[in-house]
């Protein structure tokens, strides 16, 4: 069965109010977060990571959203795990995002767990974590929050918003809400809307969460229940298969035994898929709220850009829009597949709205976007070169 | 949260050792059951149904082999929910698989639920019910117990075996370990091995089961523990995901709010799609035993029909066969896609087999095979007829 490390997954708490190697933006009751429920939550703060140096005009500044279960340390060591950022990949000194030319944001999302007011978070009015106290957010939510931390830093216009899946629902979002603050945005592997396969993996992780009896109704917390968190694991490991492929999973996988050489007949972990799964579950519990991932899945399922456009039609969401656009997916993404991109592509089009778009053959799944494709890292950094030509960015800050 | 009928779910226990509207055949201590993992199983009976008549040659005998979470009640009513047979689209009067034509036979598997004995029955050693020390079983272990059964009833060749899922499985075993008893064999989205994508969410099912604190190492029975098996129920939701498409759940739901106008910023099943599943969890739980559910996940993990063949070659089980076989796949099935099913009309191309086959294009996903696909019914009703020819079997028993 899974069983977590506890002592690290007891650093959640820790890391929702201080998070350590992180900056942190506080806005106090004159900066109140108007939440799409109508809630108004207040005081909150930030938490976010920088990385390279603004340039004089302000105006070299790369936004990266995070994905579901991303958080701000996107290129350097992650304090709880100690493992590199999540997209080292992409970010650093010459690399497609490049650390010597942008100044790059990556902050914490509204209702995540590393340092950005979330449910793990103290409510400083009860003096208790918020639990399910904490406000539903949505993929709005998660923006306004952001545009306030990039007012905070005094940048006008961002240079780029960037980010994959949920990370790409929010540079959508941007690009809806801030025309003009984004010059030039790169939604990867995601879509404008969750679709009803998507909200049932997502239930089925919420499900198994709120089943496990240490969960509490969320305040395990507070009642000190066993950080072990199975329902969570168990959420994560569904969720895991669906950020591969079948054909990835076979490939690195297939029926291949772990550790031995035939069958056990029981119940032990026979094949290395079922050891890998069960190490997914047991390493995210180290470092992730079960209820902040209630909440971030829940900002997914409400996503729907059309919603809130005239006529439901998400043209009219990038009506004008001044943005450049870069819209990136991967053949073998089952949760966003290139329909989804697509999908997108024409609304800009429809919308007259400037885009490129750019299906990466790859088996690796939806988690292409995270891992070293040369392809994606081509294209980004091309996209990235001309928009910065457009842009009159010099080569240096 | 999934909360599940508990009165339903009490009825478990008593099925697994006196089912109701079933036959059932006792095998004492002169017919034990040797499985696969060395180990045998004696005394064990077997819980089945018959529909229609036995011919006076013996040779108009059908057996339906079910799926993970079917039973024998194929085409009458199920004793615990009430509701009809699980394949009356496909079995009764005049129907594909015709009672007036044929003798039907379905039989609960080994390490089920419904009568045949499982981890659920009664040990006659220990008087309490063998929960996790009844032994792994197979696929082979099932069809061993199948074959039993049908010398049981006298019958010496089926003119048929059938079924659908981990069904087509044992139909496939069926034909490599008995070549000279089936006549004719219908394996219908199913594989020669289960693939690592499958063991994963099967892995992920077993994990929901033994996160839950009420499943007390499996020993709920004896511990009279709260059967309402929430982790049982979040395994069903996990895999009913995988048995449609996503293209039916979109159509069949897309974003569609359950009972309500807008989402309401809360953890209720604001989408229908959530509420669908949510039912499809608690309804499940009512009928069906949580380590049954265990040991017939990994009795289909553990199914490779290759693995016991010369040189690894599946086309080696089924060298000279004599049987006539019709391969059947949907389009939408990505739990089984038809690259599985074509894997096994080259193998049987391969051995010099006779093999037609057949793709249907539905959205429907997995579950097409369960439900009113009218090419489906066309298709077995066709290859039932030219076998019936072939066999010369008249047309009335």
């Amino acid at each position: 069965m899974v069983e977590a490390n506890l002592t690290a997954a007891r650093d959640v708490p820790r890391e929702a109010d201080s998070p350590r190697d992180s900056d942190v933006a506080h806005f106090g009751a004159d900066k109140p977060l108007k939440l799409d429920s109508g809630v108004v939550l207040s005081p909150f703060q930030v938490a976010y990571k920088t990385y390279g140096t603004l340039n004089a005009e302000r105006s070299n500044a790369v936004l990266v959203c995070h994905a579901l279960t991303g958080d701000q340390h996107v290129a350097s060591e992650h304090p709880v795990t100690g493992k590199g950022g999540w997209w080292e990949t992409m970010i650093g000194p010459r690399k497609p995002i490049d650390t010597e030319r942008y100044f790059i944001i990556c902050a914490n999302v509204i209702g995540g767990c590393m340092g950005t007011t979330g449910p793990a978070s103290t409510d400083p009015r009860t003096g208790k974590p918020y639990a399910l106290s904490f406000p539903v957010v949505t993929i709005r939510d998660m923006v306004r929050a952001q545009a306030m931390l990039v007012d905070y830093l005094g940048i006008d216009t961002l240079f780029a918003v960037v980010g994959g899946s949920m990370g790409g629902m929010q540079v959508l979002q941007w690009a809806a809400s801030y025309p003009e603050r984004v010059f030039s945005a790169l939604p990867i592997a995601c879509a404008t809307r969750h679709s009803a396969q998507n909200i049932a993996f997502h239930e089925v992780g919420r499900q198994a969460i709120m089943a496990d009896p240490e969960w509490r109704g969320g305040n395990y917390l507070t009642e000190g229940t066993d950080p072990q968190h199975r329902g969570l694991a168990v959420a994560r490991m569904a969720a895991h298969i669906t950020y591969l492929s079948d054909a990835a999973l076979h490939r690195k996988f297939g029926r291949k035994f772990q550790d031995r050489e035939k069958v056990t007949f029981s119940f032990d972990a026979d094949f290395q898929v079922e050891s890998y799964l069960r190490y997914q579950g047991i390493s995210f519990v180290e470092r992730f709220d079960a209820n902040s991932y209630l909440y971030l899945t829940r900002a997914m399922d409400y996503f729907d850009l059309a919603a809130d456009c005239d006529g439901g039609l998400v043209a009219n969401a990038f009506r004008n829009s001044p943005t450049r656009f870069c819209v990136i997916s991967f053949t073998s993404d089952w949760l966003f597949p290139t329909s989804e991109s697509r999908a997108i592509v024409h609304a800009l089009n429809a919308a007259g709205a400037r885009v490129s778009f750019a299906e990466i053959v790859t088996d690796k799944g939806h988690d292409a976007f995270l891992l070293d494709e040369p392809e994606l890292l081509a294209i980004v950094r091309g996209f990235l070169d001309g928009a910065r030509k457009a842009r009159g960015l010099s080569g240096a800050p």
